[in-house]
Order: structure tokens, then C-alpha cells, then sequence
């Protein structure tokens, strides 16, 4: 991890999912994206996350969804290479998808590294699902299926916990896998020292500095020591950082 | 990949689940299994993708679900070590759990290649779950949560595809994460040349030499050049193999 300095800068917005319940796209957190990113001129948003869209077809849908809040979003595959975008940007946009797909794509091109400095250093970052995935230390706790082996399984570790997006409590009946509460009590059990924080659809963590607030209208739950931990929806939950 | 020759050997018996509907733990399976090991005198389990109960806990409940099935089942934690274990074995069954973990594991004593030249050689294998995931070339088409990083995804591979055990169509109402076809469409898009059997629950795979049949009331479904092509119940499928 960064010293203490470093991570007294960090700006982290980090979504649990790009939809909330019946919403469309992007809906429930575009005055959340508006707001972070309100001092970022050119916002690069990554769409390595996406399989099955082309980049630019992905960063098209999210500029289309936050059309109306006048922002600058560019995509990085637009740039000359995906080192120059990212030193150049005023902030950095991560999309979902498939969370293994994204951080080999980050190893290949060299970008994971640049990306974690500039956030240390005081750029915003936010991300959603695959991308909020991606700022906690590993995508140990990712719901994804494993459909490419990444060099590593580090992230960004921009902040000191794993994340649990689309975190849900339901169960297809007669269905004999895993909850997801057994997924990651399994995850402490092998894992007993890190903290894993599980995002409902909906809501996100906000992080500015040594500071920490769930956002949205649902609780989240943290798995540490063995147990579930409830936190209030709307809560400052500064304690993980 | 080893030569035809050894895969002429191959006895094979790939569990999606030990469950099926609502029947008990391995009801569904207990006559498939006692006829796939009826050569074998010592059957060891491997019971390292389990998590939450010890290994000596697992191999128990399994013994005491096939108790009135005359089989010996021995767990690899009696053995002086895991290899010995292996070179022993007149046959292997391995349960499932979380498939890092199993795979984790078996790198860790070293035993994956030597179970991989037992099966070859004539070795009796049976798996269900985890333990299905195994068999196939990787883990990448796994369910499972990634609670360790393995030191590689490459499983035995001693059938040349992947497995997805516990398939369904079902989905949690409201939930936004990717459906298990829309997973393995994605693992097609980034593997373009690999196919994925998909198993429903109750359903298996019976591999004898170059001979494949799909065992169970339900059908399956291959993923392979981007489409998916239904296997009907109870067929032989052995073009896969």
C-alpha cells in the first residue's frame, strides 16, 4: 500500500451496480457521477470490462446515458495508447462487465500501475460493478466466471478492503450452489484478515480522503472476522479505510 | 495434451451436483458410482474443496451418504501424504466445494500431475461439482468465487473441454448480473476455440475411452463457435471428446 499522504488524496466513487431495480442505465447514480467528477474537464472511461460490445460501441451507451449532466467522457481506446490516456485524464470512468476480462486487459496494456498513481495522487476515479471490483486490493470477491487468467489477481488496492458488488441475499429455488453469504464467509475463512465490504444494487461507497460514506438506500454488509457486520444505508463507514 | 493411446483408458464419471431436485446428498448418483468403481477396491476421496468443514468431516459425510453402497472409501488426509494417496488409489472421487481451493490445494502437494497419469493410465475418476470442474482442459468456466489465486487456472484436462456444472436458466427477479448462458457466450467470445459442456444439476457425464454419454433426466448444452446446441437427455455425445 501508499503511504498515508498518498492515500489522504484519494477520490473514489464505487458503484455496486450500473442499474438500481427497475431503472434504466446509469439512472441512479448519474448526480453521484456528476458531483465526483465536477472538477474533471476530460473523464476517460474504460470499457475493457466489456466482452461481448466493442469498446467504442460501450463508451458510446455510457456517454449517451450521462448526455444530460455535461460531462466530458472520452473512451481510452480513442487515444494513441492507453498510457497517454491516462496520464492525460482529469479523471478515470470504469464500467462493468466481466472483472477478470478487465484487469488482464489493464496488465497487457501496462496501465494498472499508472492508473493506481494518478488516483493516489488526487485524481478521481469511480467505477462501477467490474470497476469498483478493480480498486479493491484483489478481485478475490468478484461474482465473475473466470473466463480469462490474469497475470495476477491484484487490483488497485486504492483502498484496503475487498469489494462485493451486486451483493443479494436471493437464491434461484431447488438451486444447490453457494449463497453469496457463503461465498464470502468461504472467502474469510480461507482469508481470515481481510475485510470485504458487499455492495447492494444501487448503491456505492464514497471515498474522499481518509473518509468513507455508503451511498444509496439499501444497508451493505461487511465479512470480517468471521462474521457479517450490518451497515446502515447512508452511514459513514470511515472504519475500513 | 497426452496421445490417444492413454485417452483410450479413460474411465470417467463427471457429476454436475451432489444434489439433484430434492433429494438427498448423492441419491441421484449412488448407483452411477458404485458401477463406475465396481474395479476398485480402495476408492480415495479428495475432499480439498471443501471450506468450511474439515477434511476428515467432509470424507465422513460422504462415506456415511454411500455407506449402504459397499464401497471402500478412504480420505487422502489418512495417508501419510497426498501422493502416496494418489499412487495407491484404485480409483479417485472428488467432491465439490470451491474449485480455487481444490485446485489450489493440489498444486500445493504436488499431486495434480500424477492424478492426471493415473486417470490416463486406467484409473478410475469421478467428481462432481468442483470436482467435474476439474477434469476439463481449465477452470475458467467454474461458478466459483476466486477465494485464492491458484498458481494457474490449467486443471487435469483429461477430456479436451471445459465443464459447467450446476447449469440453469433461472435468474433472481430484478437481479442485474449476467445469466449463466450470458457468462459462457462471453467465455466463447474471449475462447473462441474451446467448448464448454454445461451440466444441469442431477445430470453427468460418463466417459469410457473414447466413448462419452450424457447421464440423467435432463438435457445439456454445448457452448462451442458462439452458439449453444442442446444435447438431449440420456445421448451419446462422444464428438466431444
Amino acid at each position: 500500500m501508499a503511504d498515508l499522504s498518498e492515500q489522504n488524496q484519494r477520490h473514489l466513487l464505487l458503484l455496486s451496480s450500473s442499474k438500481a431495480g427497475d431503472s434504466d442505465y446509469l439512472v441512479h447514480s448519474k448526480f453521484w457521477l456528476k458531483s465526483h467528477f465536477s472538477q474533471s474537464k476530460t473523464i476517460v472511461f474504460i470499457p475493457y470490462a466489456g466482452v461481448l460490445t466493442s469498446y467504442a460501441e460501450y463508451t458510446e451507451k455510457v456517454q449517451r446515458a450521462l448526455a444530460d449532466m455535461g460531462m466530458h467522457i472520452r473512451g481510452i481506446e480513442s487515444y494513441a495508447n492507453p498510457r497517454e490516456a491516462i496520464s492525460q485524464a482529469d479523471g478515470v470512468l470504469v464500467g462493468g462487465g466481466n472483472t477478470f476480462v478487465l484487469l488482464n486487459t489493464l496488465y497487457q496494456y501496462g496501465v494498472l500501475d499508472p492508473l493506481r498513481k494518478r488516483i493516489l495522487g488526487g485524481m478521481p476515479y469511480a467505477g462501477w460493478s467490474a470497476g469498483a471490483n478493480l480498486a479493491g486490493l484483489t478481485i478475490r470477491t468478484t461474482n465473475d466466471m473466470p473466463i480469462i487468467e490474469p497475470p495476477s489477481f491484484t487490483a488497485l488496492g486504492v483502498v484496503p478492503f475487498q469489494i462485493n458488488p451486486h451483493y443479494l441475499d436471493a437464491h434461484p429455488p431447488g438451486f444447490h450452489g453457494e449463497t453469496r453469504a457463503q461465498r464470502l464467509t468461504e472467502f474469510m475463512r480461507v482469508n481470515p484478515h481481510t475485510t470485504t465490504i458487499a455492495l447492494r444494487e444501487g448503491t456505492g461507497l464514497k471515498v474522499e480522503g481518509n473518509a468513507m460514506r455508503l451511498l444509496g438506500a439499501a444497508d451493505a454488509v461487511a465479512f470480517l472476522d468471521g462474521k457479517q457486520h450490518p451497515l446502515s444505508a447512508g452511514s459513514v463507514v470511515s472504519q475500513f479505510l
